[in-house]
């Protein structure tokens, strides 16, 4: 089974495959999130893994517009948390690192350790998995670059230190996606887990919408577990909204409040039934 | 009057000073975010310029994290297109560059610009401003960087190509803060905007607690423009919502309402009024 994703080997969207879908899965990365999307289309994978939300960073809107632009189906979710590890080729001890590669944003996550190591120098590179790749090939005398646990698996590298992010409260959110009509999936761990199902809908001129469009759920107890507003471009006045509630698409409260809705808003999407992480 | 920002001088936060402020207001750069706090608790500086969510990327949840740990006030927001331009130093043709320095979000966001001209390689570099600064100093002869238009200036390197991003939907909305007490200001254009306030709310057991709490707006006719869930950590089923009403909040049916809510939520802030931009 090919599972597209984006970034190179190694990157935290890997770890995410591997916890969904197990090691038999095979990645393939992609550089773009719109190609991982027409890969799916085109039938050159089976599936396509994308971050949807980061515990520090928020949901990733880009990724939400290609769930609407195409018409796949989530058919379950992981959550992976962002652990940076320093790392080198076999031979380079930690004394004599000087030099750190990695995506900035991971750099950025791990101030405090550069602040108790002031003799290396942080260097920025394209992508976190990418700085292990580069540093195993190249392999200069004092350099280490930070990313996954995953990433030195693959390369080859040794972890020098292990956690060395800021916050360690640093998780994002993943989904499977598979062509439309396809059965939700329970990853390892979660066959037990509550259902969730993920909708998006619209109104104009909230909240007497919104508060209308949200009775659907409160008056038949449907716990919403994530709600965001998005304005509609071009279209002052009028919102997207993006909403987890728990429970099963074609249980009959969630049927019977998935109508109602479709009553209230202008436009409803149910983008998947799955079990939560 | 000194305003704190995160990044380099000519970062995009920098364009929002100057629209927030206009041009005497001295930037003063911050590496991190919760030092561009910690500056204006120490009185540093005056006020303080933040990210709170772009258009592609969502809410800067950390920003969000670090307004509730401290007591400051929004006094203002403003909006910023994310452009970016093909700087290079005075000399230096477009026919040269070879390689192309910058953030890489940046670079991926240009990515059909690279698609055209293939001999031209993508380089990383911690910061977009940076990058210009950077080739400012070190005059490659066959490269150039990408960054704003106001980097290209602070730095005297010259536009190649303008508006060089794949989307040109990609705006980042920000916020000036003060310290507690201060007065909303209005910055140029937006004296006659409609008043926004922004609060944060905690709830239980939602959705009957979020369609309650909104109850206490929907009821008094008052319009939400923005609202968004976020777990709160290590608190199971409770949830912080981030909301954005018009109105402005010593208006006497918003204060009703923000004490109605105060009645049906576990903790209620109010982060600021100020005029929409």
């Amino acid at each position: 089974m090919k599972i597209a994703f984006q970034g190179e080997l190694g990157a935290f969207s890997q770890q995410a495959i591997l916890q969904l879908l197990g090691p038999r899965a095979e990645p393939a990365p992609y550089q773009r999130f719109d190609e991982v999307f027409a890969a799916l289309r085109a039938e050159k994978v089976s599936a396509a893994v994308l971050p949807i939300e980061n515990t520090l960073h928020g949901s990733v809107h880009e990724n939400y517009d290609l769930l609407l632009r195409y018409d796949f189906e989530i058919t379950a979710e992981t959550s992976v948390r962002i652990v940076h590890n320093l790392i080198a080729p076999p031979g380079v001890s930690f004394e004599r690192v000087r030099k750190v590669y990695s995506h900035p944003v991971a750099l950025n996550q791990c101030l405090d350790f550069f602040r108790r190591h002031k003799r290396i120098e942080r260097m920025t590179f394209y992508d976190t998995a990418g700085s292990v790749k580069m540093i195993m090939k190249d392999r200069p005398a004092d350099a280490a670059a930070i990313a996954s646990e995953l990433a030195a698996k693959i390369y080859g590298g040794r972890i020098l230190r292990r956690e060395i992010e800021d916050d360690r409260q640093n998780f994002t959110r993943f989904f499977l996606l598979e062509p439309a009509g396809s059965k939700p999936r329970s990853p390892r761990g979660a066959a037990q887990n509550p259902w969730k199902t993920s909708l998006v809908f619209s109104t104009k001129n909230i909240p007497g919408a919104l508060f209308r469009a949200l009775s659907a759920l409160a008056l038949r107890d449907l716990n919403l577990v994530k709600i965001e507003s998005r304005p509609l471009r071009g279209k002052p006045w009028e919102y997207l909204f993006y909403l987890d509630l728990l429970g099963r698409s074609n249980d009959p409260v969630v049927q019977k409040a998935l109508g109602h809705l479709e009553e209230l808003a202008d436009f409803l999407r149910v983008l998947g039934t799955y079990r939560s992480a």
